[in-house]
């Protein structure tokens, strides 16, 4: 047999298998409450809807659908998602987007597109995993920034990078990774200060501006501050958008907004990463926001993730053992909370005790490229159903309570 | 403005736009028939049972296939798949397969798994447009190996290698990529006796064995040639399918069959490419299979293409000029006939001749990784009407004498 290792890229050779799923395979029994998912709740799906908007393009559009999209996208969703971002304060032209085989496509292609290997990306502490496993597949050094309850610290910011050109290491300073809006996995949303702030740092030093947005219209409630895309004044912000969370991820239908020249060459890029994205789920979307189900459906995906929200935070209050330095976050919106531990405590061993009373979670670790963190965990509240939530969360208490009295 | 020049990848900035499409651009418009693009006939799409099966598959499961795939694709396609295939004898368990989102996906996967800057990989002269891009952006060296109408010399590919080794530039050779059942572009089929041949040389210098096999099941006549995959003995051979050419390109449903451990790495890699490819995509396509469409829908795909393959053969023996040293293939399957002009002629000079006479096609030289091929192009028989094939080769025979004659 060929020896396979031999042969492979660095990149291929320092690919792991995620910890964290293997991790969470502990916690595949159907008895498990899980909290671990960044999912969805499928009840939401508007299945029917779907089914005949398909039977719909199929019938209008026919075989055109079943073609060869092209690589930058279908026209017609383009104009439908430059109406939706409007209502955002997007302003955005047919050359600004680029439709993306989900969002995670557009995380494989930020480090395809500027990431030399040892290239530096300054990301939020802590910061999305799917990002951290895309950068780190091109060799890319991450250096996490402090980041508290109103976002990533300019200040904080702006010292990182002094302290890694002081260094000397080299490494080429690349971009600011952020996800501004109930942020994955702490829930926190970015202030508008924050978000000027960190802007002005990054046009100083010449660093593009990722905002990724999987969560931005899943806000419950209080003013939404204006998007990353919106407050630049130097055209060097990209953002990321996708369905996946406002209506399905089985469409697999996301899209980048940004600069029209940084947008071309993504589009080549994309010829040789997949060529296009269906043109079929492509026309799906674009009828679904012409037909004005977004404003119908998405409200019952707030509603139903604010009150699965309220519903956590209470039993969190309720079950959660009251221990110094125990805190967690309040998100606004989104599809998380954030848990941090005493700092003695490490939420590794906190999660084989929690798998044992049949709940779990991820990580904080996960959260961060070098595995710090390690008091800290995420919950998922829109996957599980009410009473599954109070339930785990009581568990988790059960959990918590038996495990920080062992290690005191 | 940021200046993303300065920013950008290596990959970034020696990604070219492709010539040829700027080219093409030239003979976009309704007048001029193209026999450029490498599409199906969209005539053939069983659009129809495609909106049924969708429909039925949102009755049956639901929610389910709207949500977030497995990475390494849907269990109830891989049975198929496996079927599927057996039918030409190739053996496959589940965790041999690796669904794809297109197959032009597992042309991005191959050199992020095997390529370094400066590897290697050894290609057929001609080769397929989309792997050299693929290939391009990860600084791969391409050598191109002779071949001739039974495909890729394997003589030549161990000369070939014995002189990147004496050369010394450094670089290690890491891949052998062929199509060898009906070439992109050339039509070719390798005989059975390359096939064993080249599998011998990768094998004694430790190489992997791709076989893209988009056209495999694309025959019209003739004895099939075991498959790559089927006649390796050394666990050494990936092979890439796709249902693009032989049912909808729009689905995007494609999947790569190797040896477990190379499967599972382009598993873990697919996670941080795009997460899963559509749940809802695949189960129709598993769904088209169990209900035996394939064999009720693929043979008229044959009739077509072949009854097109003789209309265009017809018409170049009727409408091309007689001239020394012009010569064609005539493909037993596929899309493609490749056409060598006369040493002393440009391809590229009749590609403006003939978009004057309002025919297109594609410049050999794009199937060339370093712009070879210059006397070369590639004519797509399987998406114009049979009436436009004809009308097509004529204007395309008239161009030819006439720059011919003014070469002369």
């Amino acid at each position: 047999m060929l020896d396979f290792e031999k042969l492979y890229s660095t990149t291929a050779r320092e690919t792991k298998k995620s910890a964290i799923r293997e991790l969470l395979k502990l916690a595949d029994r159907p008895e498990v409450i899980s909290f671990a998912g960044g999912w969805p709740s499928p009840d939401l799906f508007p299945v029917d809807a779907i089914s005949d908007l398909t039977v719909k393009v199929l019938k209008d559009r026919g075989r055109k659908v079943l073609h060869y999209s092209k690589a930058e996208g279908e026209v017609r969703l383009k104009e439908e998602l430059i109406r939706y971002m409007a209502k955002d304060g997007v302003q955005a032209a047919p050359e600004n987007i680029l439709v993306l085989t989900g969002s995670q496509q557009g995380l494989d292609m930020l480090p395809k597109a500027f990431v030399d290997r040892g290239d530096v990306v300054f990301v939020e502490t802590p910061t999305y995993v799917g990002a951290i496993q895309s950068f780190a597949n091109y060799g890319t050094r991450m250096v996490p920034v402090a980041t508290d309850d109103e976002g990533m610290d300019p200040e904080a910011l702006e010292k990182a990078i002094q302290e890694w050109k002081e260094r000397g290491e080299g490494g080429r300073l690349k971009m600011v990774y952020l996800i501004p809006d109930f942020q994955n996995p702490s829930g926190i949303t970015m202030s508008e200060e924050r978000r000027l702030g960190v802007l002005e740092v990054a046009a100083r030093h010449g660093l593009l501006v990722v905002d990724d947005a999987p969560y931005r219209d899943l806000r419950f409630e209080g003013e939404s501050v204006p998007s990353l895309y919106t407050l630049d004044k130097n055209e060097s912000v990209i953002s990321l958008y996708t369905f996946s969370k406002t209506l399905v991820p089985g469409l697999r239908v996301a899209w980048a907004v940004g600069p029209k020249s940084l947008i071309d060459k993504f589009t080549t890029l994309k010829q040789s990463v997949d060529l296009c994205s269906s043109a079929l789920a492509q026309h799906v979307v674009a009828e679904y926001l012409a037909a004005g189900m977004m404003e119908q459906y998405l409200p019952k995906f707030i509603d139903d993730y604010r009150a699965k929200r309220d519903i956590m935070l209470k039993a969190m209050d309720e079950y959660l053992p009251k221990l110094d330095g125990l805190k967690w976050t309040r998100p606004q919106g989104g599809l998380f909370i954030w848990i941090t531990l005493p700092e003695h405590l490490d939420a590794e061993k906190l999660f084989h005790a929690a798998v044992k009373e049949d709940v779990a979670f991820v990580l904080g670790s996960a959260f961060h490229p070098y595995g710090g963190l390690k008091n800290c965990f995420r919950l998922n509240f829109s996957f599980a159903e009410p009473d599954r939530i109070r339930e785990g969360v009581a568990r988790l208490g059960r959990a918590l309570d038996v495990f920080a009295k062992a290690s005191a």
